[in-house]
């Protein structure tokens, strides 16, 4: 069994195939050499040099994310990638800072910026040991399709904070009440960065942890999941080692939760590379 | 309230001030400069070279440990370490391999060898909180005396793993018996890399959560923690933001463990900092 695999399989990002993209004296992604060698199309929006690109100044953070959705559209008009059902990213050079325009998901990768999102461990203790809610993704999906997830995943989408995603998220993919919900609390976070044909997804996923009452079984609204099951926590670590079942980052998220709930403990040699390689992708 | 300043605290290494110290092909620890002068002397048992110290090589692991316990009596006769109470520990290159050889405690930071150890945070539900036993060290004690500390901590000696060195401490300054400490569980590690006056801290700290039960009260019986209290958590953790109180790794524990039961969450722009930085010292 190798839980390592999955981290060193999240963390493929090999710096010198990529220049950093600057935004003000910030920098706010990182752009595959051939993509910038696209964007040399655009110099009115984007300055490509020799060791970094630059997006060029506007009167305000409105202006830049009209300017770059131009930019987006002949992208998306190209073939080099797609739309995501317009749903936008709020771009901040550092967690927790204001953005500085948005971005349309479906370009997130292409210029390597970062992205946050949610994930929730549903569980249960049943005589003494943990159960975790396991779901079955759409087999219709782009990402992943038919992998198993967790209870609750969803991208942090401009505007919406960490916890209002969460109740969101779990409200539309597995029905869970704001009653229930209000009981679940941050736990981790796991970062990586994954080189992927667009470019580069330089993630940051927040963890939190929801143990449900007996009485409450996930029920999917919005066709993401199509089965959720109930599954012994270790059970769903020993699948997580010896098989590529989960989603490829749903296999951090459940290494992270096997740490804290001592699944996986000191014993084992590779504890202390767990724990850092979860927070590969930096702080 | 800053919590990072804790974790910049345990984190003053300056490479630049530091030889590594080899043993065959493996980096053991690392030598702050001026000690590796000192260890010229010992040209039979360490090679100080201009780039790094090598611990030349002999027939055993024994015959190493006894070789390099005749410089530590050298420089305890010099008063430049003191020996601790004859308790060793185990060298290895990483967790989870094979000792190489042993060494002195009181040596441990003069050679910058990695020590680890293990610290349990005892706590209670109660009306929907949490809080946590906190206990008040001995001021007598040569480190951190009359500072607070968790329930249970202490160094892995030469020998025991980490678990049970946990139910060895937790015995001797808790009381907790042998049926209830099976029920802690590994949660966690943190690690830091600290210059202190006689070399380097390069420790790695085994987190351990332990719910006790309502007829549980903790009593040291080896004189290390002169009185435990029940402190609610979040108070517990704005006496860390707010003051000094705590032992100077304890401190990291507490954050540790506030971010692991949601009481430190992505609201809180350095979140991802501070789980970063819990883990600064490497894996």
């Amino acid at each position: 069994m190798s839980l390592l695999r999955h981290i060193h399989a999240c963390n493929t990002y090999r710096p010198e195939r990529f220049l950093p993209l600057y935004f003000g004296g910030e920098r706010v992604g990182y752009v595959r050499r051939d993509n910038a060698e696209v964007l040399r199309r655009f110099p009115r929006v984007i300055e490509v040099g020799a060791d970094a690109l630059r997006i060029l100044p506007r009167d305000d953070g409105a202006a830049v994310t009209t300017a770059l959705d131009g930019v987006v559209e002949a992208l998306v008009a190209d073939g080099l990638i797609s739309k995501w059902r317009d749903e936008v990213f709020a771009i901040t050079p550092r967690w927790g800072e204001p953005p500085l325009f948005t971005l349309d998901r479906g370009a997130v990768s292409f210029f390597g910026v970062r992205a946050y999102g949610v994930h929730l461990n549903g569980y249960r203790r049943i005589r003494d040991r943990t159960w975790l809610w396991i779901g079955r993704r759409n087999p219709v999906k782009v990402v992943a399709p038919g992998k198993l997830d967790n209870m609750v995943a969803g991208g942090i989408g401009g505007g919406l904070g960490a916890l209002a995603t969460l109740v969101k998220e779990a409200g539309e993919e597995a029905s869970v009440p704001a009653s229930l919900i209000a009981k679940a609390h941050a736990a981790s976070a796991v970062t990586y960065k994954m080189e992927v044909p667009q470019g580069l997804r330089d993630d940051v996923l927040f963890v939190y942890d929801l143990e449900t009452p007996d009485d409450f079984v996930p029920r999917n609204t919005d066709g993401e999941i199509v089965e959720f099951m109930l599954v012994e926590a270790r059970e769903a670590l020993a699948r997580v080692g010896d098989t590529d079942d989960f989603k490829f980052n749903v296999n951090l998220i459940l290494i992270d939760f096997a740490i804290r709930h001592g699944l996986v403990t000191p014993e084992q040699p590779e504890f202390l590379q767990l724990l850092a390689g979860l927070r590969a992708g930096g702080p």
